[in-house]
């Protein structure tokens, strides 16, 4: 049973929602990816988001682009929290894929990342399970440090070698 | 059976969507007024949506506002014209409205209006009727006339009157 | 006799609205494809709404850019439905396009697709003369139904070779 | 003969687009205001458009909103400069009727002013018209003299009360 | 200890963040509302986020407006989910707000939600938990049963009564 | 002494204002091209402004991008019309250039043409100097009738060829 | 002779201008208020630009709205800081107003504040003095002091009466 | 000990913050670059703005993107002039960063300079440092001296080929 399912609208998002994936992986949180269109398979949609709680999933991912309904669907029949992301699109840059998805109407909230935001769709699912596994909240924390030191060799090398030849 | 399903998400809607109920009586077009949310009861508007076609729609309108899902998932689902009317809103003014009805992805979509434009998709209903109904377009051609004899009256008050006294 | 009209304001707009044109083929309805600019040749714009109904359209699919003003201008002249798809622009994304034809006044709706959305034209278009044409209705449903395949067998496709393979 | 024609799709226009007459007046310039609707009198509008120049219109001064197509359509046949002024709505603040006007497409430029200019559009049509009346350049150049003394006037009273008091 | 620690910018987001208690007392969620702001006493609130781990929270809500930084600087110490809260604002509508909130760079996500969604946070933060708690979970799945209720009354009662009544 | 001057703020601006001169020599209308920074040398630029009068220009064509403030500050002192090219921009598409032109207050008016609009600017100021130059004004429609030509033209290939060959 | 020179584009600004004059007041730091129209009274507005350094300003507060060139034009002639103050405006909220103050082009920087952030400017103003004024600096401290002290005692207010009697 | 802190979030920003250390060079100010993330080490974050006071700098330039809270942030706790440098993002063209940057909420101003504005943000520091600094002034006069004299040097370059050369 896996206990995150990450579901796009299209196989073209799979850019984006692939790096939610290897954050779960890097987590060792199980998930199951499914591409799914709410709008060119309805049934198909609703056989998913109906079982979902019955596969198992605590998490939903949803990504989706333009007129983005995704995500907002699934958060009206799973009842645990489903993660939007929003699609980058050409001619409004995403905002209609945000709009979409954040604006959603009194009583079911989707909890919206930034546009193209796949990485950290995936952290805050894994924040959401820590907050019921203390093992999971530790590898957390040591990815936060990771990050930390991250930047901080970057900022030691721009001190070593002047921005002039950074 | 009626020819149009008008649907809205939540009676806030009604001051728009009525005037679309106002223009199909005023053209004799049988309609049947429904209020369901496709995020708070998504059972109940998946068996709105399958039934459409088999109750005698042609056509449906459907208004809804900020992350509106409600036209595009008739469009998903009812196989002949869905007309999308989106509500103003207070932050984003209705833009988030708009953008959830009319950037539709490919294969689906939504015959989109004007923000809060419940007049029009009543008007367009009825166009869409009158591609098969000859009486209809000789009413639509009336309708027409009139709006012209309308503009006309307010611009020969104003060459009596002047503008100062408009 | 045409049952459609495609018309745009310039060549420019010629890859976006052929992908109408092919639709309507793909669904066996006649159609006659016109560049036109209301604004260059607004006499010819005049002749030629004025007689599409005469010669047998049923719809006219418009597409324009910038201050798009080809299907508004339509809808004011014929009495049967216009789309309109507004093209995307370098500088706004085509939000200009959009607003100029969705934003309609009062009496004249523009039936308005997603910015470039040349295809879902011409499914809106099949669609409202699938409101009298039960064949065409058919045909639309098993459109639809392929979608849905294709979809499925791109998720069947992921199922099988995992995402890191796709 | 009037030298300025004062053209508006509503009389919901009218309390911008009386500014303009206005300041006409206050110029000496001659002028008609009539209300016609590109949209809803499209015969009327074309014949107004055609029979400006021969009733003595130099300067067309436009006022539509929401998808204003009246600015544009009078450019597209009156060959002389056309001022269109957006009008502010409800939903979008004014950036649908800016957009529909200033974006237009190569060849047919309109000469916009400010979200509800009115009073900007009738000082832009004396300005053209005063590139070939030396009286009325010297009109104009009193006409600004006076905004600089307002001005002053206003920074002189601030001077001696200060702003506690102003 | 409380589960969630709700927090806000300034006591005028208070409005719109008590929704999000309200919900939270209606699911038996234990929380604990602090005003801090982030700009304003930066150290309190380091201690705040810093300390929220061993109060117990599983959850911080938190909401703010214009350049909201109280939810991403939250997230960027806290190592559970922070759900963001984007405040209504006169000039911008909220839209700054918004982005301040969720375009999180890559590493630190806000789950956020619509513009003024305070009661939306709350459900969330609900559903949150909910994904170890099975009871809060059964009250989740009754409240939204109530919500269609609701619609549904509505609906009933539009069916009753007409439109023209309603 | 020339009839036009066309000044720009930086020589980037060049590509959109040379369409402008290219048009005006398609008129025979003496043009002077200027590059002036009102903000890098506010000195030169008012004396440009400040003696246009007396170099016999009717019409400034002013081209500037980002916080464009070159044709405001020449309406602020040419007293007769200063049309206004916003300059398209990497980060906000030209909007800025567009805010900072066409949102003139009041008493100062710049006529807006389109982002990027320099063909436009062009042709409108030979509109202008139309209002008192019959021969222009006939070459104006001629060049209108031509533009006319070239929308025909395209349509009998397109009637010719069709689409899949065009 | 004034450290700090407060000008505005109209007196529609003292509202918002107030606010600096105010915190520049509680600072002790002289300033001097001028209301001066760039547009309105472009020789008056160079004069004042010119010696403002003469004056002993070394910062100066431009406030303006719309096409706001006033902070612009100021520091295109002024050697020191000046600091912008976008004004709210009805139709576009005062995006207008901040794109034609913040996106000044290289070499020509404006220090922008938020929509309406006369207060903001007045602090900046003083933290700019600062930079030089040990005792100055101090007061700001003690400044910063209290805002968190104000908040610290809304939040003791609200954890002892708590928020359903706030 | 340096006058001027230059800090960015990520080392993405640097060809953008580059330019304000190139234009500090040139000016002969000394300054400090550093890579923090506020968002990814709050605590080296808080050290950095903390003693930034002490270890001599007057002005910090900031450089952020998406949600930027680092200048903010660091205008929280340092009591001298923050100068924010609004990256450009692909979705949102730094709308989001400069949001996030200049609409900051009463007490805690940013100078806000454009998208991308680097080289501003340097000068703004240069003038800011100027107004204690006569010859830091002497400096800056010459500076702009030059970019008039770059300007001039161009137009002559066009006055001698002509457009159609340059």
């Amino acid at each position: 049973m896996a206990q995150v399912g990450i579901v796009m609208g299209s196989d073209s998002d799979m850019p984006v929602m692939r790096k939610a994936a290897e954050v779960l992986e890097e987590f060792g949180i199980s998930y199951e990816m499914t591409i799914i269109s709410a709008h060119r398979e309805p049934d198909v949609f609703f056989d998913y988001a109906k079982s979902a709680e019955s596969k198992g999933f605590k998490v939903i991912i949803a990504g989706a682009g333009m007129a983005a309904h995704l995500p907002g669907m699934c958060a009206a029949i799973f009842p645990m929290p489903v993660i939007g992301v929003p699609m980058h699109t050409t001619s409004l840059g995403g905002k209609d894929s945000l709009y979409s998805i954040v604006q959603m109407p009194s009583g079911i909230p989707v909890a919206t990342v930034a546009i193209n935001g796949g990485k950290n769709a995936g952290i805050l699912a894994a924040k959401i399970l820590a907050t019921s596994d203390a093992a999971l909240l530790e590898k957390l924390k040591a990815f936060t440090e990771n990050m930390k030191k991250e930047v901080q060799a970057k900022d030691a090398h721009l001190q070593e070698v002047g921005w002039k030849n950074y």
